[in-house]
């Protein structure tokens, strides 16, 4: 099923040649895939963060697709490195958690990764994107077969991320997950989890403010107004048109929000 | 005339996964297109500098790209997706303007695309660069024919971008329209229209300063002045050898100019 | 050889088209080559940064990739565009030292770039990556021969970077090359021309700080306290577990070490 495309998602950066650096491993061993960087600016170790990012764009590659995430504050200590298959996509990375909102979704299989005949050697302590990921991903690229990479494990890691949580009868805590460019507030409520917020008064506090509106698109927002619109996640969103929630608000990632239903 | 080649312009920036997912929509459509990001870092919203930015590039491409500009405040509302052909390119985009500067100097056609069996379904409010226009990017990079995504129309958006305007007898107003990394002002002054800044005094304004020399490359400028030199882009560009101009003017986009010819 | 990659370092940021430009140029002569970014966050105009970054990264290319440097100060003037050829790669890019790290360490052939017919026409005076280096990149792409693009010079720029230099009796005075986006410091101490730092006692002088411990892996470092770690490129890198040791230290590119062997 592979057809060669490799997915990057790290805290790496872009002012560092490391990215490069996977690209040149990968095209060495893989001449032909195709390389698409998610993102590259995770926040530093910030592993919950690379995980929501992955969830949210792994879907919209074909299938087939590797996907490699390395936001590995564990490197060169023992913390595995897996495989996961999942909604026949490849998932790479260390073994910290990363990858548990696909986990949460689909039915997948995880293996240890252990072949290290195709790592680089020597396999460096600081950089197993460049010595363990990259050459493993241009392996899978090429149409390895996953078995040929280490067995199936159970005991992989998993966390509990995101979920919003009861606080009271039609009370529920939640989180800011990420702001993005614009200043929009992906809170870790989702509509379809939270239906009645279409069609029922609903009242959402964030900072200071108080939110009651759903709005269809940004453009019926009313200037200077704070509204909810469905992301294009399924994530409900704090907005506002043409301004920043973000800045309007005060909040970021981890900003606490309080949801009431009526 | 195809040959597979699809660039992008956009205000996503790069923190977001956003970028990607477009690209892994593409790849999914047309496997084989060659993705190039022109830039990512439009400040959101400007269609302007958006438009400055794919008229600067596309001609460093060859016939055939489809360049895709994803600046658009109007996302979610019915403004139109439109297709123009124009020098032997394509070039998609939310019907706001963003074309404007190419349309004032080629023969162009535009279509409204209306072709929603080639849209991502379903069709999200928020997110067009990934439903609408990243799968039509690609249909027309694997050689569809522009007149199977909608019919040419007329009434398309344009502005009036970029134009100095006559203040006095000999004397222009005009404005900046990009500071570069280096701190270079970009002006929206052509030598080809104000040729005798070539030959005869001028002198222009530009915050505190005057500027009345005229430099064929940086290393001529002396050290601490300022100069005017003919950009790759054609126009007159605001510049110091290994210095910030933005800095020592505290100017940036926006900011007015004062020409006069003598 | 050459297998059509072509890599790029430029410090033309991200922000504006320059690079996507060069792409285009490249794509139009080589349509098959792949093109990766190294870094396009140079400091302007900081060769001996690009020096070390194409040094740290040229290795993990497969052979015959083309490396394009475009770091110029002196773009404009009569310095002359270079082809190095060493390692089996390929490094094009201003005769003003930047690849001097790859010439220390391997035989090499430099040829000055004289086959204007490749050039992009008229060669502006101010985007030499776009007019001279993109389309001679992309000819080397597709097989040229380096003979075709010019004679054989001797009197090429180079440069000493980044040697530490003895001041004492056991002592060296260094200097701190990098800092990545995670604070880690990279010195300009190579563990195997230190070899001792390994074996016996050492004291290095950063900031106001004394570093006495060279550990495995971050992960050994205990929380707050700074260690050397031999970094993935052999140098030695000053860094803390999880948290930034320029902010630590107040230190960054250039900043003075002093390390004493005992």
């Amino acid at each position: 099923m592979a057809r060669g495309i490799v997915t990057l998602t790290t805290d790496f950066g872009l002012a560092d040649p490391y990215v490069g650096i996977m690209k040149g491993v990968i095209l060495g061993v893989a001449p032909r895939a195709r390389i698409v960087d998610l993102t590259h600016q995770i926040q530093p170790f910030e592993i919950a963060e690379a995980g929501f990012v992955i969830w949210q764009s792994w879907r919209y590659f074909p299938a087939g697709t590797v996907h490699v995430v390395v936001v590995d504050p564990g490197v060169g200590t023992l913390r595995r490195p897996i495989l996961a298959e999942a909604g026949g996509h490849y998932f790479l990375g260390p073994d910290n958690g990363v990858f548990s909102m696909i986990f949460d979704e689909l039915p997948h299989k995880v293996r240890e990764v252990t072949a290290e005949a195709f790592f680089l050697k020597p396999v460096s302590r600081t950089f197993h994107g460049r010595d363990v990921f990259a050459p493993v991903a241009a392996r899978l690229a090429r149409g390895l077969s996953p078995a040929r990479l280490g067995k199936l494990i159970r005991d992989y890691a998993r966390q509990e991320f995101f979920k919003p949580v009861r606080s009271g009868k039609r009370i529920w805590t939640g989180t800011v997950l990420r702001a993005d460019r614009f200043g929009n507030l992906i809170t870790n409520f989702r509509l379809s989890e939270f239906p009645t917020v279409a069609t029922r008064p609903f009242l959402l506090r964030a900072g200071l403010e108080t939110i009651t509106r759903l709005a269809g698109t940004f453009a019926e927002v009313p200037p200077g107004e704070l509204a909810l619109v469905e992301g294009s996640t399924g994530y409900l969103e704090i907005v506002m048109n043409q301004a920043s929630a973000a800045r309007k608000l005060g909040c970021g990632p981890g900003s606490p929000l309080e949801l009431t239903l009526y």
